[in-house]
């Protein structure tokens, strides 16, 4: 089996229903892809929280943010049987006349620890979606230290399309909003956590339209907010486990290597594995190394099952010399939380060929 | 009928015809889409030249840009009756085991003229396609003079995606490469020609894959290579001639009233017609008008009829006072010109409820 990751025994760590709804008539349906990182001592996790109205016999329904609306949120809803209505079947999303909608909307919320293990989940939200770029939501967001900074880079959801965009905050009480910096389509990206020579570097996700495909690109900025230089820097590998699409997860760690970043791969069945690359420490458009074979699969139960099935996802870790601390999504229904060796998956690979 | 051009009487002023092929065993099958500008008294276009192989029965081919290939071109072909060959009738592309490939290969070349109506093209290619996010060719390039140097943006086709690049110069002899601007999956771009405040802004065109659409953003730089702050400027408008996708064309012209861009509309039927909208003079994400009605429909033949009919697209023009002079791409075949009067399309603008 190709899986060097060891599960949290009390996995999973986090559940939808150890969270509050943000407000009256929402569920937390689904608790997932948490961004993850330390401060005063603690370990935290920012979580994406993916709530929908109470389900009705018939009806289909989603809520999106409404600056007018009370609470700031309106419900959607539409009967099953409307001609205008088309339901693929994809547990995450609709069409209504043409228009996509998402079934869950998504905050961002913080859980802290002392352990790294036992969370325990603030009772409202950290952040919303603002403005007309995140009115279907906010979701996955990695945090990345720069500088004393907290950079949250996350995946706005609108009508207009999904894209990249960041906020700032250097005490978690106060926050910069900072827009949209990579357009759609586009997700699943990853800031290093430091300047490489003049600029500071991403890692993104575009989705290819006619041609091209959900490839990782690298891309580069003097400010953290105007992006540039964009090239592609790992395609999907037909016939392996990241046939169909690819995706950076949390930001990248500096070793010995080079610049190691954890990434999720999914085949045509969407079934999500992990696997790594290691990027040139000076310059990381160049790959080194690839994982021949995931490091994580979807095996236990709580991966195999849920919302949405046979997923594994990270965007958030945690470092701690040799090992690294992974909090992951399993299908896309709850948190947990697994170790990994660096050196061990270092061996690993070599092994594999990657 | 709304359509306010005067079309040059000699249309098509450029044929396929009236260019030399770049490579022997090519044949310029199209000729599309030029950038325009003036330069030492002439007006000039940087047209797209779209060029494939001599077609042979039961056979596909196209070519795509290989360094290592003798000329630089490497010709593929697959056989009609290969059952990994998806051909859906689209004369522009088709698809083999899974991978888009265009049926044509375009490089951009200047052609010049002393009076805006009679070119002469060069003989030789002015840009070739370069590196690897180019190897399926540069398309449609705005030609954008800004304090004193060209800048050429235009769409940069490879097996990584559809982007936007951009070179410069300011003697159309020698480039600078500045590398993709714009990630994935993206086109239609289009520099404002000066600063406004502290940025300088592009309008381009990401295309929505799941949520969004083919729909026109405006984004800023501090330095014309790194872009950020991505808005969505304008829509696609269900049931108007602009319902499936909008894009800008060549870059704003500054006039009393706001920016006024040209940009091109399409329905379900891929039916390309023209319109104007206008931006605020000083905060250009602000939209003050926007055409109900075409300014510029297909109905002469050539523009009915021909590569890929019923398309009229711009993405050059000169101006002189009041007087707009078009240059735009009929059917995806040939180039044409018409002016404009912007006090008449003000004024057709605001009869039309625009």
């Amino acid at each position: 089996m190709a899986d060097i990751a060891k599960r949290f025994a009390s996995n999973p760590i986090l559940r939808p229903q150890d969270v509050k709804p943000s407000l009256e008539g929402l569920q937390v349906e689904c608790l997932l892809n948490p961004g993850a990182f330390r401060y005063q001592g603690k370990t935290a996790l920012l979580l994406r929280v993916a709530e929908r109205p109470q389900q009705k016999e018939g009806i289909v329904s989603t809520p999106i943010l409404d600056p007018e609306a009370a609470g700031g949120i309106r419900i959607l809803e539409f009967r099953r049987d409307d001609p205008d209505l088309i339901d693929e079947g994809d547990p995450r999303a609709f069409k209504y006349k043409g228009q996509t909608y998402l079934t869950t909307l998504s905050h961002l919320r913080l859980a802290w620890s002392e352990d790294g293990v036992n969370f325990r989940v603030d009772e409202s939200p950290t952040m919303l979606g603002q403005g007309p770029l995140e009115s279907f939501g906010i979701e996955d967001c990695r945090v990345t230290e720069i500088e004393g900074t907290f950079y949250l880079t996350y995946t706005a959801v609108s009508p207009y399309g999904i894209g990249v965009s960041m906020s700032s905050t250097t005490d978690w009480q106060h926050f910069t909003h900072h827009g949209m910096i990579i357009p759609p389509t586009n997700k699943d990206n990853a800031l290093f956590p430091e300047k490489i020579g003049d600029y500071y570097y991403i890692l993104h996700r575009p989705s290819g339209f006619g041609i091209g495909g959900s490839y990782i690109w690298l891309s580069r900025s003097p400010d953290l907010l105007h992006w540039g230089e964009h090239t592609c820097l790992a395609v999907t590998r037909p016939g392996m486990w990241d046939s169909a699409r690819v995706g950076a997860g949390a930001s990248p760690v500096r070793t010995a290597a080079g610049w190691l970043e954890i990434y999720h791969g999914a085949d045509e069945q969407h079934r999500y594995c992990l696997g790594a690359l290691l990027l040139d420490a000076d310059n990381p458009a160049k790959v080194l190394a690839r994982s021949r074979e995931p490091i994580m699969e979807p095996i236990m139960d709580y991966e195999k099952a849920g919302f949405f099935g046979n997923v594994v996802f990270t965007n958030g870790m945690v470092v701690d010399g040799d090992q690294i601390t992974l909090y992951y999504g399993a299908s896309d229904e709850v948190v947990c939380g697994a170790t990994i060796s660096m050196q061990e998956m270092i061996h690993f690979q070599s092994q594999m060929g990657g």
